[in-house]
């Protein structure tokens, strides 16, 4: 089985690709979906999906991801480039200030498109904000904390594969695995 | 002339309509357009356009508008309607605590599709970012003071002739009459 990536993110391609090495072949295509301003990164994930399949006409996926912070009512959300493009971490940390309540947590949205339809997989970790700690990792890492750890804390391995991207291809490949095996006894 | 508005705001349409009265006849469209993730409206506004055009095939207008902090690096800017719904006015002036550049500005792009390509009109209104005056307007209306006063405490009619959005569409207006003056003279 074969698919591409839709993304400008060569990293993440690569990334991608190597996640999903011996189930499926995946290509990477450069091609700029425009974001609707949902407040679902589902929905982004599945409109892009929708844009880069009409334009394309083959198995792709593509992938949304937000940083929700409870007290902030679910800001940045999938603003999370921009605000921290912006107000950065200090702002967050600002907004902040005197709440009790922490949780945040990231989330992924991969909407995997075929002719069969689009079908939208997701992956969340749960954690909260907390003081900057931590040097590995960027954007919000060092201020998100996960098990007692922040994201800034752990090895780029560690982060890999607890992250909320890994947990959203997982599915992605459980289910391709499973479709694929169908597809094989069907034909047997 | 005649050409649509597209937007999914009633209010909007109705507002843009009575202000080409004489000049041209505007429809209505409702049409969710994918809006890019760029931190320039006028790039937001022009992709907007160019989808709609694709779409409609019909002279129309779409626009979009920023408000935008100096000192949060522009911050909210494009999504300034995400971050009021969720950190609000208090969280801007949480932001804003202890520095002392206010400066801020509204902007709205104006982007007028037709068969001769696409236009786009900018209107801005500067001022700075205060703690909550006046009662009138809505969003950061109550913490934007242009020239001594807040826009909340402007009444609806003064705040229509001065803002960022009437200041783009005079622009398009007065193209507008300047190229239908041309046709004219190009038929007699």
């Amino acid at each position: 089985m074969k698919f591409s990536v839709v993304t400008s993110n060569v990293h993440k391609a690569r990334e991608i690709a190597a996640f999903f090495k011996g189930v499926a072949e995946v290509d990477h295509i450069s091609l700029d979906c425009p974001e609707s301003r949902d407040d679902d990164i589902g929905v982004i994930a599945r409109k892009k999906a929708e844009y880069a399949y009409a334009a394309l006409g083959m198995p792709l996926m593509t992938d949304d991801t937000a940083f929700s912070i409870g007290a902030l009512r679910g800001f940045p959300g999938p603003y999370a480039a921009y605000v921290h493009r912006t107000i950065g971490n200090p702002g967050i940390l600002r907004l902040l200030e005197g709440k009790l309540d922490r949780r945040a947590y990231f989330e992924t949205a991969v909407a995997f498109a075929s002719e069969e339809g689009i079908r939208v997989f997701r992956g969340r970790i749960e954690g909260r904000v907390v003081s900057p700690r931590g040097s590995d990792g960027f954007g919000y890492d060092p201020i998100f904390e996960w098990e007692g750890r922040t994201l800034a804390e752990l090895s780029l391995d560690e982060k890999s594969r607890i992250s909320h991207r890994a947990r959203a291809l997982s599915l992605l490949k459980a289910w391709l695995e499973t479709r694929d095996f169908q597809v094989r006894q069907l034909r047997e």
